[in-house]
């Protein structure tokens, strides 16, 4: 079997867990908790994070896009990178994008405040932290809406890296409840299709005790 | 002719600068200075950050881990991601390492306090970040001194993708005179190959006026 060990609201795993489901590859989760860093988890990743997958064979391997680049090549259908360098480096550029300008910006500073502070620390949310992301937040739906307007994925023609990165990150934000989707229609909509996807759906069932999500977040028709 | 819009001191910048160089390709630099966001910078790439590679025919490409697989795509030899998707997998992980954890825990940190703040706020150095930096730097040291000696170059028995990500990194450290060296001789005998490269020495040259490096940091006996 293959195994992923994932947090559930950490925007890397989820994109994991949307790639396997989209290359219709088996896996089973293995639950790890922000900041406990297992002795397993240890062996499996030096550097104590998650995801890590470990393929069927027992190999381990760690780093979200390490491991999107491993799969699409040893399972490259369907393609989610791209099929020339050119649109490959767009997508990639866009999934960077998401894992690390609105990572900083919007989804792990949401996170940290609202989640981890209290799971690993007990410490309480800053509310200056949170309306500062909430800022970010709105630049970041704007460029998502300007990019659909023009494409019919937010990377060019087909489904890919870039939308599943942007709506896992965007994914955590919602299951917070921080997302004004009221005045973001375009984004609402292209969001709407990705979570139509039948490998968006286990996200949307996941369930963190004492932080239950809104409830639009598991509705398609929010 | 192919330009690439940098910031000297940037590691991202300085990885491109010696890929490029080990793929033998010519370019040509144009400063970018940090906060300042030119129209023209927004232009090629809209989230205004450095580095951007614009290439002869005019295209722009952005983000660091993007602009390196397309290189390798389209300029294949040497390769400096790997031969198999396995190898592959190890290379961009820590490379991931360095751009991620390092960045996060050391090298941005260091540079913000002791460069950015001054150059774009005209704010003081956080004495205490400082000091966190560098006690997260020892444990980096370390693990670089594990792989190396357990392997050639950090990523296998080629140089790679994982030496430059690391040694760029690295070189800003150093640059700001922060690397103990003489606590980690493993790590610095490695350091002294990647620094011993025809494709690092345009970095050892740099110059940033009013924050000007310390004696050894050119120095290749250092």
């Amino acid at each position: 079997m293959r195994y992923l060990h994932h947090f559930c609201l950490q925007p890397f795993c989820r994109t994991l867990r949307i790639v396997l489901r989209e290359k219709d590859l088996d896996f089973e989760l293995v639950e790890e908790r922000p900041g406990e860093r297992r002795e397993e988890l240890l062996r499996l990743n030096p550097s104590g994070e998650v995801p890590v997958l470990v393929e069927p064979d027992g190999t381990a391997y760690a780093d979200c896009q390490a491991i999107v680049e491993y799969l699409d090549e040893i399972y490259p259908e369907p393609s989610l990178i791209g099929r020339s360098a050119g649109a490959r480096a767009e997508i990639r550029r866009l999934a960077a994008w998401f894992d690390r300008k609105f990572d900083r910006e919007v989804s792990s500073r949401l996170l940290d405040e609202k989640i981890v502070k209290r799971m690993v620390r007990n410490g309480q949310p800053d509310s200056n932290a949170i309306r500062i992301a909430g800022a970010n937040l709105s630049i970041h739906l704007e460029y998502i809406a300007w990019l659909a307007d023009r494409r019919t994925w937010l990377g060019g023609e087909h489904f890919s890296l870039a939308d599943i990165a942007a709506a896992a990150h965007l994914s955590i934000v919602d299951y917070l409840g921080d997302i004004p989707w009221e005045r973001h229609p375009e984004a609402k909509d292209w969001y709407a299709r990705v979570k139509s996807r039948p490998s968006f759906r286990p996200l949307l069932a996941d369930h963190l005790p004492g932080a239950p999500p809104p409830a639009h977040y598991a509705d398609l028709d929010f």
